[in-house]
């Protein structure tokens, strides 16, 4: 049967249905009219303006990751799709420098990475210690307190990092299972030291969880070596891929916790276990689990494989070195750095305070209308007190830090309050 | 003070700072050596075959979508993506046909939809009961199992739907605070009336939740009309946009079961309650609540703004118009229809029996291989026994079934078992 025919035919056996069906007032086609008129405002183009994204994340996308962005949709079980998935395994087994299986990407941006680690690993009335430095601790505590778990905090002020011996006090006190820190303090720019946290936390025989998501591939973390249990991070700061899919790992202690547990997590599409059969993270064939997002997993192989070929070392190099290069260049604008230690600084978010006699959103405002750069003001304990500007992968180069001490010159010279 | 100088002056100072910092084993460059060596795929390129996606979804994305998912990001607090946020919601209030102010997408696929929806709306202890005619009503049970509901079913064969008076008399023998279907059964391929739906649910003080995934665009969903209380769909169907940001929208009666439940919400990212704060649905400024998928947020616009211009009725007509098309066609084959009744085939995904004497991987492998295109089998309760092929939005027009119906005529001959 040729199909000409059978085209022919099926036409005119649509064309004798199609008027019963519509007319008859079935069920599926019902006889309602529509009552939400087309909304106007969609009836104009999308304006989406050129900018330069120097706040704390996103930062702006590298043009391959966009032009993967763009290709045509696979099925999300189709091989190459798969392939792709395994790439991204690779890929973060590299840049979080671990040899855990359980690795993979959850189909959220960070904070769904940072609600998929506690809910994985956290009971109802497992005991967890949060350290409090910024808003991520904050953060973290709700969404433990969410999950029914007893929540203690360790508490400094915004700005500091927390040093072993506190760590160490925190965890005789309380004896949680799970312990929580951020490496990279975006709302204050500070780095946390990890080298020894994880050793300390087995001897008290608790997990470590880490928050990498404002620091990935722009300060040193290696998961296997430093003892890290649970390690998540984003894709649009250092990976400068577009927010949507984030990386995360398990160690076998925390696959332990996961394989153990005696009730299932409250969400389907976080639970660990499912996931892993989907990403192949047990040598067992694929399952179809949630329809991923197809195209963001294009994007962050992208980021993924730019970040290999450069090499995880010299990007930990480069980032510091443009840091460097911007505060130098901060501090001869007569500002003041926020974080007070060197060493303790996060080269991926610098943060300056707000200079006497101006209000940020001015500067932030003013630099973003005539400059075209996004630099941000303070976020949770910081905000009103800081700026920060974020150099982040794809934007963490010499001539963004020339731009935006030129846009901040600009910005201090235009709004100064009450000028004389 | 010119900025040329200052790049000097910063330049000269990194050099001097620098070395002394990667030689002294700080804290945040520490002296552990990389393990884990580049992975040698992910120097390769990325493979991304071109494919008709003629599958239950994710459908081929149109041009202009994917155009949109290649633009530069911005900030997710930039007044320009609130504004994309903002025709987002009247796009989805158009396509959802609600006034609901209660109304968003999710940062998260079509699943994470269908957890929001259960994760607001029921606490531990509630009564809830699922409609389970296919995979989804399995799913729903799952989800608000794991949150801790007392689930009741109701049953029925896959392939077939449900009426109004069986529906009745699982809200009398169950007395549920909440009631799921699904409107597009995507492993089965029915289609559920839902006139009079919302009306019985609420005689029953119930509330009304319709999973609109494979639906929406395709087939007439009138939320506010129909007394939907909770509805959510996923962009990668009709909408023809990547999956990773999912449309939802609450009536006044969901919101007030909402805002005084007595219990937070074990999911932070997926509380509608801080949505509604970051989606303005409230009135009051816009409150960051998390970094959303700004590019997918883009590409769900275009995608919304695309079934304005040709209008909801135009949508569901020419939906169901080649649906007709293809079942005329498919018939005219030999091949038997999985659901019976005419009314209740979904246009946009529509099932065959696997004819006796083959395999369905036979031809679904052989449709994929010489033809690229896909083409699913079964799922859920229908593995093994149907082909599913999709006609949902871009990918909804008369070629493509011309395609699919040729391939398909094509496979019939090459992919019989035990030829003679």
């Amino acid at each position: 049967m040729g199909s000409v025919f059978l085209s022919l035919q099926a036409t005119a056996q649509a064309r004798v249905l199609l008027p019963r069906l519509l007319t008859q007032g079935s069920r599926t086609m019902s006889s309602q009219k529509l009552w939400v008129p087309p909304p106007a405002p969609l009836l104009q183009p999308m304006s989406v303006p050129d900018r330069l994204l120097l706040g704390p994340g996103p930062a702006n996308c590298s043009p391959r990751v966009l032009s993967a962005s763009s290709r045509q949709l696979l099925g999300h079980m189709h091989k190459e799709m798969i392939q792709i998935m395994d790439e991204i395994k690779l890929g973060i087994q590299y840049v979080f420098q671990t040899q855990n299986s359980l690795t993979l990407a959850v189909s959220g941006t960070g904070h769904c990475a940072m609600e998929a680690a506690f809910l994985n690993v956290v009971e109802q009335g497992d005991k967890v210690l949060v350290a409090v430095n910024g808003l991520w601790g904050e953060r973290a505590t709700d969404i433990a307190k969410r999950l029914g778990a007893e929540v203690h905090q360790l508490v400094k002020d915004p700005g500091e990092y927390f040093t072993l011996a506190e760590i160490e006090r925190g965890l005789m006190e309380h004896a949680p299972c799970l312990f929580f820190i951020t490496h990279g303090e975006s709302s204050t720019g500070v780095a946390q030291p990890l080298d020894g946290l994880g050793e300390l936390c087995h001897r008290y025989n608790c997990l470590l969880l880490v928050d990498a998501v404002a620091s990935l591939g722009g300060s040193p973390v290696l998961m296997d070596q430093q003892g890290i249990d649970i390690l998540y991070s984003g894709s649009q700061k250092v990976l400068s891929a577009p927010p949507g899919a984030s990386p995360m790992s398990f160690s076998e202690r925390a696959r332990e916790k996961i394989y153990t547990r005696k009730t299932k997590p409250t969400s389907f599409y976080l639970d660990v276990k499912e996931l892993a059969q989907y990403w192949g993270c047990n040598g067992s064939p694929r399952k179809y689990h949630h329809t991923a997002p197809i195209n963001t997993f294009f994007c962050l192989r992208e980021a993924l494989a730019i970040l290999v070929e450069k090499g995880l070392e010299n990007s930990w190099k480069l980032h510091k070195e443009n840091s460097l290069y911007l505060c130098a260049g901060l501090q001869k604008l007569g500002l003041q750095l926020f974080v007070k230690e060197l060493d303790a600084r996060l080269p991926t978010v610098n943060t300056v305070y707000v200079p006497e006699g101006y209000d940020w959103k001015e500067i932030t405002g003013y630099i973003m209308k005539k400059h075209g750069i996004e630099v941000s003001g303070g976020l949770g304990p910081s905000a009103g007190k800081v700026l920060r500007i974020g150099l982040m992968g794809y934007n963490s180069t010499k001539y963004n830090v020339d731009r935006v001490l030129q846009a901040l010159e600009d910005a201090l010279q235009h709004c100064l309050k009450n000028k004389l």
